[in-house]
Formats: structure tokens, sequence, C-alpha cells
């Protein structure tokens, strides 16, 4: 137990500074290391597993509705970032500039894609041309880079992996239709995979992309009550397309815009995870995306038949389908279990001489720690079905998390106490006016998260200037 | 048929000019378009579901070895890129380099990773420590950046997508175990998968990669008989180690370096497949490749029964693991068969009203021209075999070409006259003299492709200089 205690020693509790445990787990978990560039990670195989997983599971879902993957040049000529006023002026202060190919410097500065809105806008000018070419939908994987001052791994980095989907449409009804349809996807993706519930919504004007005319988010309340956007989808209308000259004949052979979205998920989404789930003893995966579902764990594997007996039930639960992992390993049994807690390993299958004697072996669950015993007989089964189980109950138990710590202001006052106070979303309303939403950042840090999708009737006036309001807005803190 | 007829005139006939035909094919079969930025690609959707499928297969061939994912990041300081000598030299003339960030010039220069190798060992030297850490088994997929002068679609351009695997271990004997265990996964993959056959052999010393002991290689020939590299497998020895101070302990707890390999196959084998496989009607795709399989046209669709049959046997198709899809555009079938072969679809089926009537449907091979009848009764297990059978017989065609084109010469007249005369591979002896390499490329342009595993003796003395040789080279002019 000292060498299990000495693993855990190393973390710093939540309690005690959320930021210093976040950092701990992510590296601990062995999720990723710093590299030699600041502010660029190192995903490690147990980190980009994670992601290979996202990307199967989004990607399914993506080509269900008709998405196709293409893949866009890294670069971006300085004249094509510039095409659409507002989408240069939110990003050229955050690109990074190849100024020389080889030995010469290039006639044009290229950036690096901060996002590629631009080059997809590029390609969609010379592909579309009637209305048999919509709609377009285009998705790809890829790496983009923004220089961003102060970093954080998965959360905040100047580089990371993510999705950009791209679609044009004959009209502005199908964008909208797609736009929203991809947040619901986005939505029932964090909560039947990564068992995090979220809150649907629209940004601010604010707070949306640059470019876009309405952007839509996923917000999700991580431990400490702060919030993180976990994906969003941009309706453009046809500003880019206006800006980029994509028309197309319709029907009646009238040139017309194109209407467009873009949409996105990255790697920031796994510090979700780890903010949403994880505890004191590591990370705490949900069973869909975990790259390990189970680790078996073999007790005296010095013993006759134990050995033998992990590599029985580990082949019986393989062709169950079940992620399963024997650690052969010649550290002590009390390590494995730290390691196997701290890595977030739903499931944990301890077997020894005894057990196998009696014909069963001990489950324990990462979530609860409970500890269960299970018969050889039906062991599949019952393993199938118990991750089942510790996927709904962390859906539920996160959750919770977000009903206990969502608050109601009616008033300023009110509003921020609770936002000092209570680490958590608070409901609010709003009167539409960009200066509260000033205000409130600068007197309290929080922001305006979203404008839900259901709406509820807090009060008659808005919680900051008193004066008549009918938006209800999710404000806190965020990452 | 004038329909047809006008979609296949707009190729080039591969006689006429064959660099043509295959520019021809790329942007007609849509796998790619030009970018804005020069020598850089749009790879659209046909051409990356391509790369999907090579990627999910290969990577299902790494992990069974024991290989894991990882990401490194995009940039590469030019310090850390200068650490090892040779390996700098090789690539520092032809990368892009990021001098600024935000509005702020660096200060350090970061170029665009060309290669990896310096990031891996950079990690590599905080990980390892132990003889417990080894082997260190990792492969990343990426897009890599060469600031090439001249570039063609896939073949080489400023930016490609790859995978570049790098693997650390405690052994001489376990890295070059290593390396050519990655070579012959190369080759197995390229010849069952990609229906085109290989040579393995090891490069010359001239030819190698930049900081390798010794680079393995897989040769493919071309319809035109010119060689492409598609595949290559690099034995660093424990140079990178020195280089970047990569240690461990063995168990005798003595401090030694680790030896290391890398491999890679990129987008550049995709050209490999128009070239080995295509013809004057377009793109011919081994089925095991293609990311549709079938494309089912219906005949006088308008008609009762046509459309429901056609999505009954779609149905069917896909039940059985078939890759299939329905062409119901309004497109007449002549122009709509044109563009299934011009796309390289293995297999064609035609229904319409009179088939449905006698049971039956029409098929039509991609490779050979083939039309057979086929009942709908067991049309699963026949469009099954059909395609097992189009995939040998591609890889026989392959096979026989690079047997009908690969030629000995015993003296220098007659490898003259085979190389310049004879498109194709040369067979002939080398003394290992570096200067014969040379004197053969100044005055044939054509370069040594490898040292085969399978020697062969052609003569006693070297083709070039008639000093006595013991080594058989395949020489040959390369893309």
């Amino acid at each position: 137990m000292a060498e299990q205690k000495k693993l855990v020693e190393e973390i710093t509790s939540m309690e005690e500074d959320f930021a210093q445990w976040y950092t701990d787990i992510v590296k601990k978990a062995e999720l990723i290391d710093y590299a030699t560039v600041k502010g660029c990670m190192v995903i490690k195989p147990a980190g980009y597993a994670l992601w290979e997983n996202i990307q199967r599971e989004l990607d399914a879902r993506f080509k269900a509705t008709g998405v196709e993957n293409v893949y866009m040049p890294l670069f971006i000529p300085e004249s094509l970032l510039q095409k659409e006023k507002d989408h240069v002026e939110g990003f050229a202060p955050e690109v990074a500039w190849v100024t020389h190919g080889g030995l010469e410097p290039l006639q044009e500065r290229l950036c690096v894609r901060p996002t590629s809105e631009t080059l997809f806008c590029d390609h969609y000018k010379d592909v579309i041309h009637s209305w048999r070419d919509l709609p377009k939908l285009y998705n790809q994987w890829c790496s983009v880079v923004r220089w961003e001052k102060t970093t954080r791994p998965f959360l905040r980095s100047r580089e990371f992996l993510w999705q950009e989907g791209h679609t044009a449409h004959a009209t502005k009804e199908d964008a909208e239709e797609r736009t929203i349809q991809m947040l619901n996807l986005y939505a029932d993706f964090c909560e039947e995979v990564l068992a995090i519930p979220v809150i649907k919504g629209r940004k601010t004007d604010k707070e949306k992309f640059a470019g876009a005319e309405a952007t839509y988010t996923i917000e999700a309340l991580m431990h400490d009550g702060k919030a993180l956007q976990s994906g969003t989808s941009h309706y453009f209308g046809d500003g880019f397309a206006r800006a980029f000259g994509i028309q197309y004949s319709d029907k009646d052979n009238q040139l017309q815009y194109v209407h467009q979205t873009s949409w996105g998920m990255s790697t920031r989404i796994i510090g979700g995870i780890i903010m949403v789930h994880g505890d004191d003893s590591g990370l705490k995966l949900p069973p869909r995306i975990a790259p390990t579902q189970l680790m078996i764990i073999p007790i005296a594997a010095n013993k006759e038949g134990v050995t033998e007996k992990a590599h029985e039930l580990c082949d019986l639960l393989k062709a169950a389908g079940v992620r399963v992992k024997i650690d052969e390993t010649d550290k002590r049994p009390g390590f494995k279990f730290s390691e196997q807690e701290m890595r977030g390993i739903p499931l944990r299958l301890e077997v020894g001489p005894k057990d196998i004697e009696a014909g069963k072996c001990v489950l324990v669950r990462r979530d609860t720690g409970e500890k269960l015993e299970a018969s050889f007989e039906g062991l599949e089964q019952k393993v199938t079905e118990l991750l089942d189980t510790i996927q709904t109950d962390m859906l539920e138990a996160a959750r919770a998390h977000v009903a206990t710590h969502t608050y109601k202001a009616k008033d300023y006052d009110e509003f921020c106490d609770l936002i000092n106070n209570k680490p958590g979303f608070v409901k609010a309303m709003w009167c539409g006016d960009r200066a509260c939403e000033d205000k409130i950042k600068e007197d309290t840090t929080a922001t305006s998260r979203c404008m839900p999708f259901e709406q509820e009737k807090i009060a008659d006036v808005c919680v900051c200037c008193g004066k008549p309001a009918n938006k209800m807005v999710y404000w806190g803190k965020a990452y």
C-alpha cells in the first residue's frame, strides 16, 4: 500500500488546487508531455488513443449525415486570409507566419491555418457551379495553429487537433438546418459517448465566431464549476460567399450565392473529459470512450494457473467485444491498482489462486470504487452489463453536478454574489445590450456562455441594467 | 455514346503523353484540385477516401505488431533540427520557416516538420530511462512540408500526408529486425491490398536517408516503365541516440544508447495506384482499396420497378459487406458508365426492365471490360467472388508488366541501350563505387533503385567500370 499511496500522493488534490490537479493528471495518466516548442504538446499513446476513439465515433456520425472527408492545405496566403473582413480581424493577431521556403524568402507570407474557412471558400468557388453541385458537405481532420500567449494542455495550446466541417447550401434554410443538426450531433455525442451533459444554445454577438452570422455552442460544466465551450457550429449566411464569389445557377438559371456553415470539435474536449469525471485518484474514463475498458491484474501471478486463467479470461472478454488488457509487469498488485485508477480504466479484474479455486474473480468499478464478486460463468455478460451501468451512472453523476451547480439570479447583487461565491452556471435575464455583457465581464470575469434553446423566465428585467429583458442567458467563468 | 466519348476524349492517351494522362486522370477522377498555394493539393472526397482506406489497412497492420500512435508538434526549433549533422544537411535546404507568431517575431525560427526524427528523439530522451521502457514503438499520421521546386499531384508536393513510425530498441539486432519487419509489412500491404508488386531491397549509400545507417525500400514499376519508391524503412544504429543523448540502464545497470528505426509511407502511393493500374478510360482501383466497389446503374429508371430493384440489390450487397452505391443522377446511362470507369470503380451492375423480367442483371468488370450476366439469386456471392477475382487478376497483370519490363545488362553498351530504349528496370552488377552510380546518372538519368534482397549473378564485373562486382542492383528512371 505504500507504493499505492506514493503514486497518489504525487497528485495535488482537486480541492486544494484544481489547476495543479489537472496538470498532474495530464502528466501522471501519461496523456501528454510538454514539447520543446512552447505551448505545443506531445500527445502520448494514452492521450492519442482517446482522440482516436473520439475521431472514430464522430466520423461515423458525420458520415451517416452525408458528410465527406477532404484535406485542404496547411498554409493560407495572406491575401486569401484577408478576403473576409471580420474573419481576418479575428484571426490575424494570433497566426504563425511562414516567410521562407527553403533558403529563399517567399513573395507572399503564408499563415499556418488557424481555421480553414478561407481555403474551403477558395475551393468551393471553383467547384460549385449549379444547384446540382449542392449541398457540399465537407469535413477535415487536421491540426491548426493559434499563437496563444498562455497555454494549458488540451485546453489552450498553440497547436491542437480538431475536425472542421464546412458546408455550402442552396438556401438559407438548408444551411440553418445543418448548423443545428451538427450542434445536436455534438451534444448527443458528448452525452452518449463521453457522459458529459451539455447546455445547447446560441452565442451572443460578442462571443460569436469571426465572420459568422450566428454561432451555436455546447457548454459543459467542469468539476470546479467553470464552463468549457465544447463544440461550436456556425451559420455564415452568404457573407463568405459574397466575399469569395461562390455562386451557383439555380433551377431557373439564375445566379445565387450559397449559404454556408462550419462546425468543429477539438482535442480540447479531452480536457473536458478529465475535468468532468476525474477525481483525486486520477482520470476516470467513460467505458464507451476508454481505450482500455478493463484491466486484468493477476494476484500472485507466480502461483500455478494464475497467468493461464488471466489469459483465458482476457480472451473470453475480448471475444465478447470488451477492450481488455492484462497487466503482466513485475510491479506489485497495489501499485498496479493505483496505475489502473490513475489511467481511468473503468473496470479492474483481480484474479488470484483462491479466486480460481472458488470459480470467481473480483471486479472493481473505477467510478464508485465498488467491489463485486463475479463467477467465471457468464463473466462476459456481467462485464458488458457493468460497463453499460458505469456509462449511465457517470452521465447521471455529471448531470447531478450540473443541477446542483446551476443557480438563478434575479438582480445584480444576487448575480455577483453567486458568480463570485458559487462556482457554476448562473441563469439570469439579459436585455440584449453588449454594454451589460461588458460590465458583467469587468465586474466578475464571467461571460455569457449561451442563450440556451430551453428558455426560462427568471425575471422581467435584465440582471445587469434593469431594463426590460426577454432573453435568459447562462453566465459563468470559463476555460 | 456521344457523351461517353466526350468524357474520355478529355483524357490524353497514355501512349501519347503519359505525364499529361496522369494529370488528366487525377483531375477527371476528382482525386485532387490545385490549391492557391503553389505545390499544395486540395485532396477531394474521392482522393481522401482512398487515403482513409490506406490508413485503416496500414494502421491495423501496425497495431498488430505492437505499434502505438502518438502526435508530435508541427514545428521544430532550428536548434533541434541541427542536432544530427547529416540529417540537417539533408533537410534544411527544403524546409518552410516560421519567423513570426502573431504580430511578433520569434526568438528562434521554427521549421515546419519535413519529417520528425528530431522531435521523436527529443521526446525519447525524456521518457526512456530503463530497459523496461523499451522498445518504444511509436507512429504518427500527419502532414509534412518539403519546399520542392517542381511539384506533381501525389508524387511530389510541398505538403503531403503520411505516417512516420519511429522506434527505439535496446539492441542493434532488435532495431534491425524491426526495420526489416516494417519493410515486409509495406511490401505485403502493397501486394495484398493495392495489387502492386514491389522489389524489396537496400538503398546504396548515395540514395539513403539523411542520418540513416541503412535505408531499405520497396520499388514499384509504373505503366510507363519508370520506378516509384513506394515506402522506406531506415535503420539508424545509435547515431541519433548519441546526438540526442538517448540512454537507458540495462539489466546490469549500465548506461547504453538505444538503437533506432523510422519508416514511412505517404500519399505518394496513390500516384502509384494510378500509374500501375490506370488506362485510357481512367482510374482502375483494386477492390480491396476502392472506396466504392460496385456502382449500380439503373437502365430506364423511370420504368416501373427499376428504382425499387436497384435499391433492393443495393441493400442485399451492402448486407454482404460490399461497398456499393447507386447512381441515381439524371445523367444518361452511357455517361454514367464512363464516369464509373473514370473513377475506377471495380464493378458496374446494370439493371433495367428486361433484366428484371428475366431475373438477372449485367455485371461489367472495370479491369477487363468483360460483361457477365448474373441472376439475382445468389448475386451477393457472385459479386464477392468476382471482386476477389479482380483483385487477384490485377496483381497478376501488374506482375506480368514488371516481368516483361525487367531486363538484364552485362556491359555498359547494353545497359545504356536498355535504359534509354526499354522503359523498365535493368538488373546489372555494381562494384559498390559511388563514382559508377554518378556516371550512370549523368549518362542516362537512371539511378540505382535498390540492391534487392533476392540477388542474382548477372556477370562477374561492374556494368559501368568493369571492375570485379558482386552486388546486383536494380537500375531505373524514377519519379
